[in-house]
């Protein structure tokens, strides 16, 4: 009936994208304690912190404070998100993140400009730059990342074709600094895509690139997130970045309302009842979004913590 | 790629989901400006109130008086629903409501006696009765409704074997009748469906029913229900009920939070954004979405109010 995949690979976010999306300060303990939590439910990839401006971002300026505060799992990579060298730096001396080396592009001129005020082509040159800095320092770099690889509230409507393009490009800078990429991820930033989209994009990037493993960063800010993901698992994709509870949103893409990445319970859950396994332990994980819901003082977009677990129904309905 | 139809048929149940839900009174003539509001959108068939025991559903308390109130168009059909004759008898008598009679059974025993006291042979039987008192009066039966297809908080997975053996029970009680079904809902009324496990039932009974029409009713309890809804335009399903900014929830289904049908603005949303047909205002739609906010005095589950309609920002950015 369709490609779903055996197993998939969550990488949470919801640290990185809620703190420094949410107004008012989040004491960095209650930050910890969040991510701490998290390591505790099986997710083995949690990005923590950005490295930003604190001017521009002030939730993250207590970063370097929260990546030493946390109780490191060994199974677990901690990762940070930077925009440029001077993040990149800050990430690297703090120590004990995992530190992943990406190459970053934007299928929209006018959101790269409002995201990180240069141009397509600055981006292009900052791309060589940043690799080979991080060549300089021994990091790997596994992905490659395109922002508003479906549309954008700025510029609109994002043609495949500029998306095939792009791939070309960010394989065209790996291999002209001898590196391979692991997968790219195509960032539904701010929330264009439909569940359609999703397989029209990946349906033209699997014939034109068949070796290249894709993974999907999708925004809810549509009500579309879970329903785009079943697209991707349909179509094969075995990667996808969510935030528990839904936490989080892009703070320069400029809209209102519930703007975070898909709900990582959501999501799990959808996976195990489709019988999609992730290594994630589904009420552990409720747990932890009812928890980022203490922490931030409101209540998160997740509908699962709300609905409650069918396993849990299950079992007591057999043992009744 | 897959059987996306070019024009879905969606039945309104806001107004009948929400009100009968939601906690403290709400003041007849906010009901009626909201039903008066949807009617200018483009939606042809509306469920606007219950005809139920007030003792057990006081919102419902004033069914006749909200249609007595509203200012209907000749373009929608305004409709209700009843559990059982006193409710039909109430609904005749009110007059200007489109009258639909169905055929309603359950795929779970424990979900019925719940909902409404009955056992799965009293059900029968009851239809049977209703069906008698339908043609007594003179009206079409066009409709099966199957309750808890998907699955059930006190009962666990429902079996498709079983649901394909209602929905020949519903044919025979419909052909022993003289009557023929125009089509049949399947209703997640708890909210246990993906979209692997619409596909699934909906491949199943297909095959086993080629002739027969199916709608669905989903419930957004779990995050689950524009996925489910997504999966079903796959399968080439044409009708869905759904309510105005994810109004509303069963009181007998006993879950917590966000329990209503899936979002009609959302779903809208969806389907043009696919190329897909609904006949309907976006615009128009999120604007009764806000006013259904603004009537039930809080913030309700719908996405695309907030995040907003695409082809505004297309517009803006091809104007700019």
């Amino acid at each position: 009936m369709s490609d779903l995949p055996v197993r998939v690979r969550i990488q949470e976010e919801g640290p990185r994208e809620g703190f420094q999306y949410e107004k008012g300060a989040i004491p960095t303990r209650r930050k910890i304690e969040l991510i701490d939590r998290l390591a505790q439910t099986g997710l083995d990839h949690i990005q923590i912190v950005s490295f930003v401006n604190p001017k521009l971002v002030p939730g993250m300026a207590d970063a370097e404070d929260v990546v030493r505060g946390i109780t490191p799992r060994p199974d677990v990579a901690y990762t940070a998100l930077w925009l440029n060298d001077v993040g990149f730096k800050r990430a690297l001396a703090v120590g004990s993140l995992a530190i992943e080396g990406s190459i970053t592009l934007a299928a929209s001129a006018a959101f790269l400009k409002r995201n990180q005020n240069r141009t397509l082509q600055e981006q292009l040159a900052a791309q060589h730059a940043i690799v080979r800095l991080y060549k300089q320092h021994g990091v790997a770099i596994g992905r490659g990342s395109i922002m508003a690889a479906f549309g954008c509230n700025f510029e609109g409507d994002i043609p495949i074709a500029r998306v095939v393009d792009l791939v070309q490009q960010q394989r065209d800078i790996a291999s002209e600094h001898g590196v391979t990429l692991q997968y790219i991820l195509l960032a539904d930033t701010m929330a264009w895509a439909t569940p359609l989209a999703i397989k029209r994009m990946l349906g033209v990037l699997r014939a034109k690139f068949p070796a290249v493993e894709f993974a999907l960063h999708l925004h809810d800010t549509r009500g579309m997130g879970i329903a785009n993901a079943f697209a991707g698992l349909e179509m094969g994709v075995t990667r996808y970045d969510s935030s528990v509870a839904g936490l989080g949103g892009c703070p320069f893409a400029g809209h209102k309302g519930a703007a975070g990445n898909v709900c990582t319970e959501d999501l799990v859950f959808m996976c195990h009842e489709m019988g999609i396994e992730t290594g994630i332990d589904l009420d552990a994980l409720i747990d932890c979004a009812q928890l980022a819901e203490d922490i931030v003082g409101h209540s998160l977009p997740g509908s699962v913590m709300r609905g409650g677990n069918l396993q849990t129904l299950r079992n007591a309905t057999k043992s009744a």
